[in-house]
């Protein structure tokens, strides 16, 4: 596939190799396993980073087979939530002691929202309204209405961009996504949280698909709470645990719904009445599940000597690049790009609007460029600054012109795949 | 320490020796990682099957290292929750299709009460009473207690084997511990159920320290709901995920206090709306967190050609012998057991009242007898009939005399170490 014919294809390769030659972020691709497919679908489920499987195998075969129990103590399980939220934290700009990791990113939305709906509510003003980004990702939506409907609230879904002038003095809390999962367009986190907060609330961000990818700035914008995976962008494997973050002002009067033996003050007191830890630890709930939570804490190390700046940087070139690319590929209306232009409102995916979007997706996944369809239209590309090189970019925005071109007319415009995600 | 002047001991290490030659389950320890260690511990962390590290390495090498996302479906990822819920199920008496596997007992047993609560108030009676084990492991009551400030309930500690006489019309649902953590006593769960029901109410069983060590017979006796972890005698590694059983009778009304995307009846749908799943599906919550539920998968195997009555009948000849050689080895009035006597009343534990049991424990440890401290004066000691034998039993007993012949006069009975876990 590499000799082609489309139209302006050598002189996009020789950028690529160009790019590539003076990326500083390159030599990370070695710390991951990858193979000869473009893999743009990072921002599902990261690649894995190669020196997982080793400490996995060392934390099952002697942390868990021989020292067993002990390994509580000894091998830092107990104090594993704690220390991987930290080095979390320190990828989305929290300082030390106000992230914990554990449970699914919808668990810790409820923590989140109805911890943030009780400290507003505790300030003494009626507030009985939770705001929800009306294009989240499901899952926060169905859990902030359960969080409503047991805190006595309701909710109210609008637009993310609209948070700003929808807040008001009935504004609980506001649950917004700092990049829109299907989109990818980015939200004003430091503008939506000021407004958010000159109404007197309190915002919770969902950073799953901002977090690893750009720099957040949790506590130099004053973010109140926060949650996010850890499987897209930071690579912890699927399913990896999610994590909170509580900022140190909120955490005296976090009370979080789930008050579970691990966010005890004495958690080995073994006593009947609930006494809430102080700091992070509040955010735990029940015993850590420690192989996913092990297995992050590895996959973290590849960040060790990077800066989120540097993958910021990248990150908007390799998108830059790669809608250049396809603008130079691809004819003109075959596909039209969801995702803003302006490298502030951009994250780290471009979706492509596009007719058969889910059998083209197929195609492109059978030709080794790797990406995923969400319906009914759309072709979702994620860029992972990591391991994601120019070259990739270029040809999988080659490939998406060949499936096109080879494939049916665009007769079924309007028309597209219901075939769900397998294509 | 084979060679004893222990009064009676050669005696009862023969006995140990014809017991293991009989033991129809002597075979099954070779499926576990032992050591020369007794390990008397399974009852906080079971020990490692042997088949786990060899499936993890492929589960990270090969269907998250290559096959990346195509595993949520081609891996069996995706449904990963329920196809393991029915294993765990069969272990607990539960048809298939009532059990999901997921997250910690913590947030299962807020799902259960309050999606039992519901249940119950949707019959029309007015019911604003949550009963709870008084003595039970101190998360499910701090749970159970937001559970009740989440549903405009109030809480109500009463012992377990008083909730028969304590359950009334008030009585939402109670939530009862199926064996006791601390005393290792095994409670009435066909006749508690059966109050319960005959009041009106729901019961939730936390099957933590049952599953896998005797028959518990959810559907047999018609139980509603029920929560367990998967790390003590079912051997599924540190913190590996929960489970929650929902009978088929009750799943119509469920209605999940988490209702993350993935409980909903078309996930990929991405639908604002939700609407439940039918069935255990019901149960679930955010992404799974594949690599402990496999790993947890793997060490299922083990109980694959196993009878849980054939586990029921070991674990009470070893907690029998162990009490018989105790009672021999240990001079009378040092230690005392707290757990009952009577076959129907045990679990698959022995607990010992014992002065300086923090440093009694420890120095066990040392001499390579591995139980567990609770709070303020008890030696635990947990009996997994797939690895333990009688010799193991014959030894920790012989050994715990030792250590209480060698260390300090018992003066300080009524003092006991306050040194926690480490101690």
């Amino acid at each position: 596939m590499s000799d082609t014919t489309i139209s302006g294809a050598p002189a996009l390769t020789d950028e690529a190799a160009r790019l590539d030659a003076a990326d500083e972020l390159r030599a990370k691709r070695d710390a991951f396993a990858l193979d000869d497919a473009v893999y743009l679908d990072g921002n599902s489920l990261g690649a894995l980073p190669r020196g997982v499987p080793a400490r996995l195998a060392d934390v099952i075969t002697r942390e868990w087979g021989s020292l067993r129990i002990r390994s509580w103590e000894e091998s830092g399980w107990w104090t594993a939530p704690e220390r991987i939220g930290d080095r979390v934290g320190h990828l989305v700009g929290a300082a030390p002691g106000q992230v914990v990791v554990g449970d699914s990113t919808s668990v810790n939305v409820f923590k989140a929202v109805v911890g943030a709906v009780r400290i507003a509510q505790a300030r003494g003003a009626h507030r009985d309204q939770i705001l929800v980004d009306e294009a989240t990702f499901p899952t926060d939506g169905y859990i902030a209405e359960s969080a409503a409907r047991m805190t006595g609230c309701t909710l109210r879904p609008v637009a993310a961009a609209d948070v700003p002038t929808a807040v008001g003095p009935r504004t609980a809390v506001a649950l917004v996504n700092h990049a829109d999962y299907r989109t990818g367009r980015l939200h004003d986190l430091p503008g939506t949280t000021a407004a958010v907060h000159a109404a007197g609330a309190l915002v919770v961000w969902d950073l799953c698909h901002s977090a690893g990818a750009l720099p957040v700035g949790l506590d130099a914008h004053g973010v109140d709470l926060a949650v996010g995976c850890t499987y897209k962008y930071l690579n912890g494997g699927p399913g990896s645990p999610a994590y909170l973050y509580v900022a140190h002002e909120h955490q005296p009067r976090f009370d979080s719904p789930l008050p579970g033996w691990n966010s005890h003050a004495d958690p080995f007191g073994m006593e009947p009445a609930y006494a809430p830890a102080d700091g992070a630890v509040r955010g735990r709930v029940g015993t850590p599940d420690i192989l996913s939570m092990l297995a992050l804490e590895a996959a973290l190390e590849v960040w060790d000597d990077v800066a989120i700046e540097a993958v910021r940087a990248k990150s908007l070139a390799l998108t830059d690049f790669f809608l250049r690319c396809v603008g130079t590929y691809v004819p003109a209306g075959r596909v039209a790009s969801i995702t803003p232009v302006e490298h502030e409102r951009r994250g780290s995916q471009v979706a492509l609007r596009c007719a058969d979007a889910g059998a083209v997706m197929a195609e492109l996944v059978r030709r080794g460029v790797v990406g995923d369809f969400r319906n009914p239209d759309v072709l979702r590309f994620g860029f992972t600054p990591l391991y994601t090189g120019f070259a990739d970019v270029e040809r999988a925005a080659r490939v998406l012109a060949e499936v096109l071109a080879d494939g049916p007319a665009d007769g079924r415009a309007g028309e597209p795949s219901e075939s769900g995600v397998a294509g």
